[in-house]
């Protein structure tokens, strides 16, 4: 098996560099960490570019099938690849998935309106994923997909659900067109309890930003603003618990 | 006013202390950082014994009534006090709660088996607070309630909410014995969707660690086992997205 020593080798230069957005669009591919996310990825039958493991993984039976694709790392380098401060040493380099809107547009849509956190990025992908939501779409400002920090928090999910990104403005409107209702979220005057809206397989959510909630002109456009009702003295949910009470809630 | 140009001023150096479990049980005092969440403490009548400003807080309106309390920090000490890269510059040193048990044991409570990440932790509690839930326990092994992560994830909760530190294999006997079903959180062969527990007032819910789940002992005890059942294909849920919506659901 090939070795890899220097974290300056040009593989692993350019390996480090897929894990920015740029370069990530440049070559079409990024750069994912973890044992667990690396075997789902394999199970989903993506194929890797390569895998570099520390010497911990030479022994993995899930890897065999990919034996051609191995790269054994130095701590070093894999220190150098990870994203946190305890590497658990494993890597792949995979292609983009190319991911699109279903035509005609139909089915359950998780819309995410500049949520800027990764982690909550990550688990709204995760907790559409879990309820069976169709399709995960982000807007504008709201932080990529893959990036190290959303790819931990969405557990493989990108592996199992349709995440597109989409302006939203533009998408409500063809939503609506094709016969599929837009959900706010938003407290106000003529806002519904979710628990008053009819479960159902047809709809679009949107998920505002974390501190100002949606954009103004996009509320503008909802069919209808659903808020959950608060027993407590919490001011407001995280985003991704939110957008769990009420997707389970939809489609349960 | 009082102004602190040194992070190594000894009241400074205390501040930072009391950002770490050790020391606030020592002092029995914590500190906590952000405007929007020292607000949330005055406004819950917490008495501060000093809250930290840098000048541009100099006008704030809501920090009047503690014009005696206030000191003037400069940049330099609030990017020492702060546990993030940009601090917003208000910090307060506040009491500990002394919170306990509710006697007799009634009610609603979330317990925390083992949690170990502070951003979990928090959002548990900010997501209890909101469904309306009476108290909180953090068995062992959960992170600290007042870690600075835990503080920014719970977003002010620990003012609304019971919040105590309690061993759960002793507490979930005395609970059952109170007549208080304790419902874990585990996919079994004899558990429950959670759509089909009747909404309640009365109730203890086990939340278990994010790898592993419920410790094996405390899952033994339980009255009931609950599960949410995916449509899609994620495997799990974030932990603090799958208490909203089983909380959500009883509280409802």
């Amino acid at each position: 098996m090939e070795k890899i020593n220097s974290p300056k080798n040009d593989h692993i230069k350019l390996a480090k560099k897929l894990t920015v957005k740029k370069y990530q669009k440049d070559y079409d591919r990024y750069l994912l960490e973890g044992p667990h996310l690396v075997h789902e990825a394999l199970n989903a039958g993506v194929e890797p570019d390569v895998i570099y493991i520390t010497d911990k993984y030479e022994n993995d039976r899930e890897l065999r099938p990919f034996y051609n694709k191995l790269v054994m790392v130095s701590k070093d380098v894999a220190e150098h690849l990870s994203a946190t401060p305890t590497p658990q040493g494993m890597f792949a380099v995979l292609p983009l998935p190319h991911n699109s809107l279903p035509q005609p547009l139909a089915g359950s849509f998780l819309l995410l309106d500049a949520i800027q956190d990764p982690g909550n990025v990550g688990t709204l992908v995760r907790t559409a994923d879990a309820a069976g939501v169709g399709t995960v779409v982000l807007g504008k400002q709201t932080a990529d997909a893959f990036s190290p920090k959303v790819l931990r928090a969405m557990q493989g999910s990108q592996f199992h659900i349709n995440v597109v990104s989409e302006d939203l403005n533009k998408l409500t409107g063809q939503l609506q067109r094709a016969g599929v209702p837009v959900y706010g979220t938003e407290l106000n005057d003529r806002a519904k309890s979710y628990s008053a809206i009819a479960k159902t397989d047809q709809f679009a959510l949107i998920m505002g930003n974390e501190g100002n909630g949606m954009r103004p002109e996009l509320l503008a456009k909802t069919d209808v603003n659903v808020y959950i009702p608060m027993r407590g003295r919490a001011e407001s949910l995280n985003v991704g618990v939110a957008a769990g009470v009420v997707l389970f809630h939809l489609l349960g």
